[in-house]
């Protein structure tokens, strides 16, 4: 019997690129995201419509937004506001990605507002979106832990989604924003949460933080999650950790999936030259494994 | 229901110490595997009884086997031939371990011998183990592939674990080398071979080469497997692939099941402790993720 399909979004663009504290050149980050876009993968989250002044790093939204190639990919973009919501659809993005946290605290600092504020926030963003015939994700941060307030019973993240579902949202993603998901935990979460709501089509976002990434969505998938996000090279990551490994990473997972003959869209040889392109942009060892090493089913030369 | 408890052998002392170009101190190697031996852990394969011409960096194998604390551990070392396998005994080894590649190229490359001459080999040291009452582990190297002759069907493997079984060997570890398993290979091999040989205690033997180490060792416990090497730090790795890393890593390993709450022996925080030891005393870096980043449920102050 041939597998499930796995649909990865990539996520390099939002939270690869936000965490650099290096000003990327707009040119730049246009030409990786349309070499990503070009490996055949389906969705891109490809930038943020925040405040320049809370990440400087992606002012240039708009401009990234209008250059990139539309043919075959749907363009997300994260809001953490009504405004961001407007300015992204202005730009002609495809999708509204909201973010709210579990974590009060979290929430909190990530976008200055109470969990039940940010839960208006997104019924406003929803009207919006919905009248201009667009689609709405909501992330919902520290799904699987916050480093301040420690881990949440999976019906506390129920409660906050049958919110949610009432008003009739259908994409949900379970974000591990500080990589503390295991894989005991993310099996019960998905199965808990995809019994409850059927009818919500549920990704995973994960993180590499301590080093449970691939095994995180080994377990999401056995659970019954198709989509995933990944970034090029696993950039970003956690202000809180240093030296820790970023966003799962997308040509590794690609490289596992393939494997493991799992159906997935992109293609890997081209994400692998990507990775390496963006490596020397950003002027430092990123810490994808198979850019290094080489593909597992690659023979060398005796 | 309990979950079954996994069983590791620390690595650390052999496949770790043997990759590092640097001299390290006869009394730093005492001192690491004796805190290693401290966290709690049963095995731990401290050494290699090879020509120390081959491998210059193991040649104080007698006098670190001479210091471990041993009043819980069981002792092993690696050895190629007889002669290292008299070393080893003279030495006081609880366990010695026969190395022997699938792969004729690896096998050549390795030992210098063909896979028949290492067959003959492994029985003239069992004969000798056996005769002192003491323990036989052979480590199957490449069995999930070779970088110079690609992958192995199952039966190739089980064709050489029959010959070892009708001896009498009942302790094999299935190496996979340089990191080229997959999941999906893992499950299917470990439920072929544990169903063929139920009264083989199996092991896995899993680097980190391409990122899916942690993946692996999770599917192979699915499939039935309880005992697993791993590094500290995740140090050692393969001569061909530079920057890539090594050893699935012990602390990262530890940390994950302790989440997951699978019975398991070490102190996580005594060996992340020693991690970081490590790494002072290497001077470079270490692969392992948790230190780093920090446990998944320590919860920060706000």
């Amino acid at each position: 019997m041939d597998k499930p399909k796995i649909h990865l979004t990539d996520v390099t663009g939002r939270d690869g690129f936000q965490m650099e504290k290096e000003w990327i050149e707009t040119e730049d980050k246009i030409h990786i995201l349309n070499r990503i876009i070009g490996s055949g993968i389906k969705r891109i989250e490809a930038t943020s419509f925040v405040s320049p002044k809370a990440i400087p790093q992606l002012k240039d939204a708009k401009e990234v937004v209008r250059e990139l190639h539309r043919d075959h990919v749907e363009v997300m973009a994260l809001v953490p506001n009504l405004k961001g919501a407007e300015l992204a659809l202005d730009s002609g993005v495809d999708v509204v990605n909201v973010v709210l946290s579990i974590s009060e605290t979290h929430n909190k600092k990530n976008v200055n507002k109470t969990v039940s504020e940010s839960l208006e926030n997104v019924t406003a963003i929803h009207h919006l979106v919905r009248d201009q015939y667009k689609k709405l994700n909501v992330s919902l941060g520290t799904t699987f832990g916050c480093p301040f307030e420690g881990l949440y019973h999976v019906e506390k993240v129920s409660t906050i989604i049958s919110k949610l579902h009432s008003e009739g949202i259908n994409q949900i993603t379970l974000a591990d924003t500080t990589g503390m998901a295991n894989p005991t935990q993310i099996s019960r979460f998905v199965e808990t949460l995809t019994k409850q709501y059927p009818d919500i089509q549920f990704s995973l976002h994960l993180h590499n933080t301590r080093g449970m990434g691939l095994v995180n969505l080994y377990a999401g998938y056995h659970a019954g999650i198709r989509h995933f996000d990944a970034a090029l090279g696993g950039i970003g990551g956690c202000p809180f950790a240093p030296g820790a490994t970023g966003n799962v990473c997308l040509e590794d997972i690609v490289h596992m999936l393939d494997l493991m003959n799992i159906p997935n869209d992109p293609d890997m040889n081209k994400l692998i030259h990507t990775s390496k392109e963006l490596e020397r942009i950003l002027g430092y060892k990123l810490s994808g494994q198979v850019m290094k090493a080489g593909l597992a089913n690659e023979v060398v030369p005796v």
